[in-house]
């Protein structure tokens, strides 16, 4: 593991500074004369408090299973609550079981869907009203980063997912950053009802707002991001045989409590949050000489861990 | 493949279009109420001129022989000439023939070096200044982009690489985007000297300028790309029979050329390559309901290709 630091008082400086400066202001303030962090992102995970983190909810969690292993997946209805249920339904009605990843284009995405294009949906609608963008709304309380952004106005983190906002028109969307689980469509916008699923394994922000995104990968990534790339245009496999077979998905909920895998993420509303995020923005002084001072929504990567044996601790 | 436009006016249009408006002013610039490229990135590529690509050349050209198969990766002298000189030195001296790829970071690096440190040096250098940047040069044309970055005051291109710079201090980077080739280093900054090359796999630009990049993978990324991750902290491997075997690292100018993968890159100085990255940040109408409108330096992604069979052109 890489070394815990030796300096308790490290931890409650950031914090105290940071809370000061910025959480009460509800911007992740950077101050460029701020003295550099004593530990790194590792550290401030090692060393966080279990009310630092929040487990994901089984009703809106997804588990897809291959035959390497199970993708775990959170869901954010608050988001894009029609496709999560459309999503949920479809996974309920089985209808992925049995299905293929059927593309995986470097530096870009993974993809599953029914390529046959002969399996019937049951209660599942076929079609949806786009939920590529909504408005902000003031239950959803908004962490923005001041180190800027190419593709939006302002970024930052809600309920643990990266997001984006545009103040002239309050809307905000979720941002296609690694991990992010989207509904693929086809020209027609109201075509993404989520038969063809995809998870982010690139750099696919110039998708903001041209789909649905319903969610994260939190455990199991590797999964996907390491399957062979498909060959044919957008990576799509061109073979039947180089498919990856899905066992199936499943609602976390559905399955028995013993054979969940147990997730829980980083909360991004708390002091260890921000330290987490300005030690990636300026790690430690020790390997870096030059650091970036600056960190890109997608770089933050919010954590999420398998939970730690023993009883869930009270919250604080 | 990709539909090919059917609109051949496009291509000058837009060419024309960039090259008035930028290319003579050494500036990518983006009018904002230009109208929609009606060409896909997809598309310019496939209609380019030969002339818009050039070919690798085979003395900075590096391969890793993997059971696999081969990673092409060009190097760039004009960057970090101490660093590109001492690693060709150590591919001719075999010292990489027998290592192994060592570990493998989801989002991050795949990286190879002799991880017992017993294989010794013969004229390589085993500590070197470091080239993590260096000076502006009025030699080495620069495209800026004008889509803004989050770790740079200034980013575009030069040369065919991806390229960060600072007015202030004069000084220019090659930037740490996906596919990147750098030489690994511990704490002491001279200890880069090439015995662990890193290949990007992911978001890294908190890396700029704290190690020294040399070059680019230029086609095989997928067999790094598609590496079991390792499981140990930092993505290390944690077992040495999880370690992935180097069968040799050659310099191209080394192998026969009948033995030699031939790669081009698209060059970074023509309006063709304009239109690439006009493409790749307001794609055509069509799918896309809500172009971007701004491209991320390291989404740009400079194409490379096998050479098309047939007699090489001449440059025009």
């Amino acid at each position: 593991m890489a070394p815990i630091s030796s300096h308790p008082a490290a931890a409650s400086r950031i914090a105290g500074l940071i809370v000061a400066g910025a959480l009460l202001a509800g911007t992740l303030a950077h101050a460029a004369d701020a003295p550099r962090p004593t530990l790194s992102a590792t550290d401030v995970l090692a060393q966080s408090a279990p009310s630092a983190w929040r487990p994901v909810d089984p009703e809106n969690t997804l588990y897809l299973e291959l035959a390497t292993g199970r993708v775990v997946m959170e869901l954010a209805p608050a988001f894009a609550p029609r496709h999560v249920a459309n999503l949920k339904t479809l996974v309920r009605e089985k209808y992925f079981d049995g299905l293929s990843i059927v593309r995986a284009m470097d530096d870009y995405v993974v993809e599953w869907e029914d390529s046959e294009g002969k399996r019937p949906t049951q209660s599942a609608a076929t079609t949806l009203p786009p939920e590529f963008f909504g408005d902000v709304r003031a239950e959803q309380p908004f962490l923005r980063l001041p180190d800027g952004d190419v593709y939006a106005p302002e970024v930052g983190f809600s309920g643990g997912y990266p997001v984006a906002r545009d103040p002239k028109t309050h809307t905000r969307w979720l941002t296609h950053c690694y991990g992010m689980l989207g509904l693929g469509r086809d020209n027609d916008p109201t075509s993404g009802f989520g038969g063809s699923p995809f998870v982010v394994i690139g750099q696919t922000r110039n998708l903001d707002r041209n789909d649905t995104l319903i969610g994260r990968v939190v455990h199991g990534i590797d999964l996907l991001s390491t399957l062979p790339r498909g060959t044919g245009p957008l990576g799509f496999y061109e073979k039947r045989e180089q498919h990856v077979p899905i066992r199936s998905m499943k609602v976390a909920a559905d399955v028995p409590v013993a054979e969940r895998t147990e997730v829980e993420v980083l909360r991004t509303d708390t002091p260890t949050f921000l330290a987490y995020v300005e030690a990636r923005r300026s790690p430690p002084l020790g390997w870096y000489v030059q650091p970036a001072g600056h960190v890109d929504v997608c770089t933050v990567r919010v954590a999420a861990r398998l939970r730690p044996k023993g009883p869930v601790p009270a919250a604080k």
